[in-house]
């Protein structure tokens, strides 16, 4: 049947054909450990492929066709601590966005709230695509065939999720019990479950009244915010505060941090969707159905299932050498040899610092190991030995008892702050590019070959005032030689 | 029975009482491969503990009691290429040695054959106890008393091998098929067999009338150059030749380079194990039961069997935790954290520049492996990233399109070649102990925290004058970096 909005339902048909992606991209997950890391997650990783997920989410309604227009600017949510990559990334990708930082962690629904608000701030009802932005999708033509049926429905004032028919009783997905049959292949939803025991999960299969919850949803502004409302008026009235007492400038939205400090965390599900199946819900949920080749990545394991293999079984990426090994899959990011003797069904991701060795059928426990590194403080918990600044970034490539070596890339027009050391002088040798050095009064060009000094105690700045990459390495000697040892006197990024 | 010299023998029982350790250190071996490579081998690393099985084996004879006298001085027959890492780590044991350096590889027999010729130039017969340099053995008291007994058959002119009663059907050992019962529980020899099958590996413990061939020889010098004399004139006489027209300090000894070459390459056991036999053979084998756990550590499986284990199974070195594993060994060599999750079975080897994960039961594939490596002519197949020199080494930590970065560590007294290059400049930063620069004509020194920078095509030295080590950092850049770029003027190791 095609569905008509019943009396009952407060919203009205809007008119509005306009539809904004809303990336939801303030993941921190280290189920991809060790690539991905608290500080460097999963999103902002080129997991498969060269892109991040983050680029392949930007790109992929590009090319949408249909009925409605599509807003080629997405709107993208991030935590605070990867604004800067993000806001790189999605420059790369030639593509404008509206950034919203959010200062704290609060799950998906807080995030999804913002987008609408700042949608609704425009004087605008538009339908929001809200997209995890770490999946992975091969067929992107029938995603916007989905999307566009979701739309239909959407804007009748419906909530749609796009579902997932399962292949297999996986235990790390949520599911849709799926209710009457609408157009188009599409159901009202009947409720959503948790994700069950392996037991419940195998009879969802059999039953085949199933679906997996892929996490996209498609619903209007107006819709959204009129059911969290009635939900969860102490969420939606502090996202309303924060957004109302923060920042923005059009392009960057900073919600004030100390009124989304109120806001609850919880995620899109909890929040709204398991409560959209019952007779006196704020509002209807339809799911549409979604067979892409879709993957959330959510371990190594669904990686190499996404993955292209060798007629054995294999994967492999980066320098990597398999000897008899059958279903396994490696990945060499730092340039070391990667070689697997007889290995089955093993994951091996070796990175800079810390290498992974998993059975793939024990993925999911990576959660547990990485709470236990944290636990323990070991760095590869939470960061790269590569760290992203805005500038560029640096890898620790070596240390010693009082000394530590660091490459030092800044892009082109880069500008470390102007800052100083208490404890630590630093030797700059310029291996590429043109280094414009500030040091106490002096400024002085380097170019490669050449090298300085940095006395402790001196202050000093690096700038990258050309049109190439700016390589430095950098000898620092000391007896303290942590990264908290920097006075910053000046920083065009805000962070002094 | 006590075994008594017959009239057919032709050697007499010696008087001598002198037994003389001869260590067997030139094997290149690449089953421990990545951490034994071609250019530093097994021997030469701390496989089990801190000293290495080469260091081990020196120690190995110390607390020697009985009717013998023990020369605390033993032999240690190498290669050319390893002879300034053997000559370090024997005298960081604090033992004399003589050292014989083969210029070129012809396996054991020669090995054991310069040794003997060694010995008897001395105007001595003493009693050789020949053993490989890169075994394990947990109980030296056991061994002590293996070898008095063996070596009371071997003044009698015996060829005397120290057998090990089998646990299992390995294939990767040779085996001894025991004969006649003699006292303190020793067997004549009835024959070698070569390494079995795995059908009749399985038949030979069974027949509990077979042990494993330990690789340990005892046998007098005389009694072995008169037997290789009638079974290999041709070694025999090579290996003459070369002694004599070689050099030798009295504790240095280099056969000569042409006349070696002549040497047919071969193993004690072919060469004359194979042939005692029988009737006609120019003496008689006796074997001597070990049961000091005595392993071979000959693949990775037989180092985790080797090892102290945790209550699942596991073994660990260095950074490395286990989630769920099971019967898992895991090593990490260049600091980096390494995760195993789920493992069962699973070896996990992490250095510098290699990452090997093999299932247990392939570690014999590791051969393939490296002969692949070889193959695609990947230098972690031959060398590690850490190259060794005899003043100290040097570790490349990082390289680009047009420059890389080292870690050179001179020890003290250490002198590098005087030496220009023709196509990098350096800059030097000293991060610890104090260096002497040579510059052109300029000589002066630098200090903790002092750099220096030597443009391309000036001659150059680096000393170590100090007590301390002397560590620096050295950024090269140019067009061509390689190793080969180096005009040697003068070397106090004689490579210029």
């Amino acid at each position: 049947m095609e569905y008509a909005a019943s009396s009952e339902d407060a919203i009205a048909i809007s008119s509005c054909r306009r539809i904004v992606p809303v990336i939801l991209a303030g993941g921190s997950g280290t189920r991809l450990w060790p690539m991905s890391r608290e500080q460097f997650p999963k999103q902002l990783i080129g997991v498969i492929g060269h892109d991040s997920l983050l680029q392949a989410t930007v790109a992929r309604m590009s090319g949408f066709k249909g009925d409605f227009d599509i807003d080629a600017q997405p709107i993208i949510v991030c935590g605070e601590e990867h604004r800067f990559t993000t806001e790189q990334q999605v420059r790369l990708c030639g593509v404008g966005a509206t950034i919203i930082v959010e200062p704290a962690r609060r799950d998906t629904a807080p995030a999804l709230t913002l987008a609408a608000l700042a949608i609704i701030a425009d004087d605008d009802d538009a339908i929001m695509v809200a997209m995890p932005s770490d999946h992975s999708i091969a067929d992107v033509h029938a995603l916007h065939d989905a999307i566009a049926i979701a739309a239909g429905y959407a804007q009748r004032g419906m909530i749609v999720t796009l579902g997932v028919a399962p292949t297999r009783p996986d235990t790390g997905f949520g599911y849709i019990r799926i209710g009457e049959a609408l157009d188009h292949g599409a159901h009202m939803i009947e409720r959503f479950v948790e994700k069950p025991a392996a037991e419940l999960a195998a009879q969802y299969v059999a039953a085949q009244r199933y679906w997996w919850n892929s996490g996209i949803f498609i619903v209007r502004a107006s819709v959204w915010l009129d059911a969290l409302r009635q939900l969860n008026g102490e969420m939606h009235a502090a996202c309303t505060a924060a957004l109302k007492e923060g920042k923005s400038d059009g392009h960057l939205i900073r919600p004030c941090p100390n009124q989304f400090a109120r806001v609850p965390s919880d995620s899109i599900d909890y929040t709204v969707m398991e409560h959209i199946g019952g007779a006196d819900a704020p509002c209807k949920g339809v799911v549409v159905q979604l067979a892409a080749g879709w993957s959330d990545l959510g371990s190594w394991d669904a990686v190499w299932e996404a993955m292209e293999k060798d007629t054995l079984g294999n994967v492999a990426s980066g320098r990597v050498v398999f000897e008899g090994a059958t279903s396994s899959y490696a990945r060499s990011e730092g340039g070391r040899l990667v070689a697997c003797v007889g290995t089955a069904n093993i994951v091996v991701i070796d990175t800079d610092d810390a290498v992974l060795v998993a059975d793939r059928s024990h993925a999911q426990d990576i959660k547990r190991l990485v709470a236990r590194i944290r636990e323990e403080h070991a760095p590869e918990a939470e960061t790269h030995r590569k760290v992203r600044r805005p500038w560029g970034y640096f890898d620790s490539i070596e240390h010693g008892a009082r000394y530590q070596v660091k490459r030092i890339v800044v892009e082109p027009g880069g500008r470390l702050s102007l800052q100083l050391h208490h404890h630590r002088a630093e030797h700059w040798v310029v291996v590429r590019g043109t280094a414009l050095v500030t040091r106490g009064d002096d400024q002085f060009l380097l170019s490669e070959n050449e090298s300085t000094f940095i006395p402790l105690g001196v202050r000093h700045r690096l700038e990258n005032p050309g049109k190439v990459q700016l390589e430095i390495i950098e000898v620092q000697s000391g007896a303290y030689l942590g990264e908290d040892d920097i006075v910053r006197l000046d920083d065009c990024y805000g962070r002094s």
